[in-house]
């Protein structure tokens, strides 16, 4: 053990401070390791010298903007990024789909009625994507909060004729943010249900977040449709924790909460696909992917703005890096990821029909920070198989800071599990996800160049690995 | 090879979904590695739940803010430290010493003379840190551009009567940046006296980052006293490539620049030190450190607050986790790393003539980014053994993402060298450093919190270690 972990150690070493991958001598194909090391370098060198994505990301968020499923905005996004991988010497299609079209309309209020605590400003509130409207004349109810769907199903009746308010904080101690978020997270998507099973009249959801701020975060919610369809928002954190207080102290509290958002019928939408077509195995094919819409309220930069321009920028750094791909590597900008799937749904679909294998695909939709590593699932039929066939690939990454780990991949590629496709997360450094997920600050100044440019590198050399040895 | 591998992997498996250390069954130290990896665990949650460090810094940066040696700033912030640290239970004290006295003066201007390309606005400059003033009219002089100090060798007499402009971009490629910071680094602290041996009269540096942005940064600059000592100026990306079209198009190309900076007599400097005393083995040193200073137009939140406070908690962290250590942890915030190290080096000075052994210190002073890990360095006469003894405490590590390397650690120990002390730097992710590293945009707001927290957790944990096995 101590021995090998020195070896790794020494490796470490030359990495970080040589800048240069080194020649893994006891490999037993150590020619081939080193070609393969050279030619990573390249690829890193053309990423973070003439990599196109930051700029395209630029105009994305700041010509474009928030681009939500069935908007305008989303239409003039496919169309941008069609047009930027033609002119980046791509051939790009439309790949049509239904998505739905959930308009916010004006602006939430929530408010404090007769609160001292709360006072007359209103909180920070966003309506949840999927959420009905109040009357137009708005609710006005009692508070209940709440920690937990079973609490509310233990509360039972005594949430009739009230707002539930769900505020079980996210957990700050694991070192991977989403996965709080993935504890964290039922009281949005499902908490309007559950508590309208026992007569609430509304709820307001504590905004998924580590952080006290002052930032409501949205996102998509959904109904069961044997109960009545209630409203639902988002509020900050300083919001939630202020609420709390003054239920605490004045013991009644009412909110007056009003939201204007309508459930529309549902609206053409369009995955952006391009390629560069195998010169060998054309019918096999490599995937990467991340979604072109996003939030009504936020920019997209992060979420998932930088998903969907590494993902074109992978076919622009193989091409500039002069490689000539055996299988088919194909870039796919799904439509619809935040509220219905219905873009990732659509692609696996039509991949049924055809003669395509999908060997491999790759979403890259947790940020544009540094990236950290990949997580690799598949269908149990075959992923041991195939995911002990990457495994040594994670040598040639380690010297730019990459690991390989087993777990989820990426909500649009899922769908192709069931054609035993190996499904790849790229994984970022989690740490300032959840500072602007799904808030009006997931902007392009939140982004950095160097570490977005180095996702799109990273993804660039595994493509090329998986490529060049197959699966 | 593969075996390991695959062991590793199911390894960081367990470590990124179940946010938890596992059990290392293979060791044969399985029980201890077990209690260990549970307290490090108890450590990060103290770290990511309880921690006051990012307060802390808030309040250094916000209330006291940049904090060059010798200035009344930097005298509030020791005196801030010490108290600091007394309020949260552990004695401190100052240790005194010498530092130099730089005055930047009123704002420096750096402008084009009759250039169509550089219009009238002035060059977005700082005068470096030790710079002297030109006469009070200012310089006017044409410019001539070079890309290194060799090159000025080789123009020689040619730069007579002229500004030298160093315009050598920093390498986009390495993955760390602090190695292209590096090799960039002596147009900046030694282009001055280079032109100046051959008559220059001043020089302009391009400023040291990778980016093309508005921002100039300062740094320090070191005067050869053979020569005559010239005023030296850092412009920002932009503007260096604009003289540099300037150059190009027109040909001749003259610039005026002023600066008002003078080098004062030494003033009294303090090294701010605390620490808990060893219940066994009192005389052996475990020091954590960072330094206090940070240049005058700064905050200096990453340069060097984050350092500064993420060892203030490390203090904090062990005792608030119940860990009694048996080695004596001492935290130095030490003074005048900038532009003299003399903090520094009046410690390694004090500790040669008390009887204490310092085994270890480990700094921070790369940013309150992401840590990646840490790098390693010492005497020839000890290093390969005491690294060894290390070397295992890295599995414990890895759940966090903290690899181990072989490097240079931080300038403010490196004088403890002699002493036979294990060196250790914090390496936080490189990314953005550069972004903000010694201009105006070294603010508290660029540091994530999360961030800087899972630092202090970093070098708490390894601290730990370090205390209870020894070297």
């Amino acid at each position: 053990m101590k021995k090998t972990s020195y070896q790794i150690l020494f490796m470490l070493f030359a990495a970080y401070f040589l800048q240069f991958p080194m020649a893994f001598s006891q490999s037993t194909a150590a020619v081939a390791e080193d070609e393969d090391a050279f030619f990573i370098r390249k690829i890193y060198d053309k990423g973070l010298t003439e990599s196109r994505c930051y700029g395209w990301l630029t105009a994305l968020c700041t010509q474009i903007g928030g681009r939500l499923a069935g908007s305008p905005e989303a239409t003039k996004a496919e169309a941008w990024a069609k047009q930027t991988l033609e002119a980046a010497g791509f051939q790009a299609r439309f790949q049509d789909c239904q998505v739905p079209h959930w308009v916010r309309g004006a602006k939430e209020v929530v408010r404090g009625v007769n609160s001292k605590i709360l006072g007359k400003q209103p909180l920070r509130a966003l309506a949840l994507g999927g959420s009905v409207a109040t009357i137009p004349s708005g609710l006005t109810a009692e508070v209940i909060e709440v920690k937990s769907l079973d609490e509310v199903d233990a509360l039972g009746e005594k949430v009739k004729g009230k707002i539930v308010f769900y505020n079980r904080p996210m957990d700050k101690t694991p070192i991977n943010t989403f996965f709080a978020y993935g504890k964290a997270g039922d009281q949005r998507r499902n908490g309007a249900s559950r508590a309208a099973k026992y007569g609430a009249l509304g709820v307001v959801v504590r905004a998924l977040t580590t952080e006290i701020d002052d930032r409501p975060h949205t996102g998509s919610m959904y109904y069961d449709d044997k109960y009545p369809k209630i409203p639902a928002v988002a509020i900050a954190t300083l919001d939630a924790e202020n609420l709390s207080k003054a239920l605490k102290t004045e013991g009644t509290v009412k909110l007056f909460m009003k939201t204007n958002c309508q459930n529309l019928p549902d609206m053409p939408g369009r995955n952006v696909i391009a390629e560069i077509r195998g010169s060998e195995f054309p019918n096999e094919v490599i995937l990467v992917g991340g979604h072109l819409d996003s939030w009504d309220v936020a920019q997209g930069a992060h979420d998932d703005g930088a998903g969907s321009v590494q993902a074109m920028e992978v076919l622009n750094l193989l091409t500039i890096s002069g490689y000539k791909p055996k299988r088919t590597i194909r870039c796919v900008l799904f439509a619809n990821e935040e509220n219905g799937l219905r873009g990732g749904l659509k692609y696996a679909e039509e991949a049924l029909k055809t003669q395509e294998k999908h060997i491999a695909a790759i979403e890259s939709d947790a940020g544009g920070f540094t990236p950290r590593g990949f997580s690799f699932e598949g269908d149990s039929s075959n992923f041991k198989t195939v995911f002990k066939k990457v495994t040594p690939f994670q040598n040639l990454l380690e010297p730019y800071g990459l690991t390989f780990s087993v777990g989820g991949s990426g909500a649009d590629i899922t769908p192709l599990k069931p054609q035993k496709t190996l499904l790849i997360g790229l994984r970022p450094d989690s740490q300032r996800y959840f500072d602007f997920h799904h808030t009006t600050a997931d902007r392009i100044e939140y982004v950095n160049k160097r570490e977005l440019e180095l996702g799109a590198a990273a993804m660039a050399s595994l493509v090329f690995l998986l490529d060049k040895y197959g699966l």
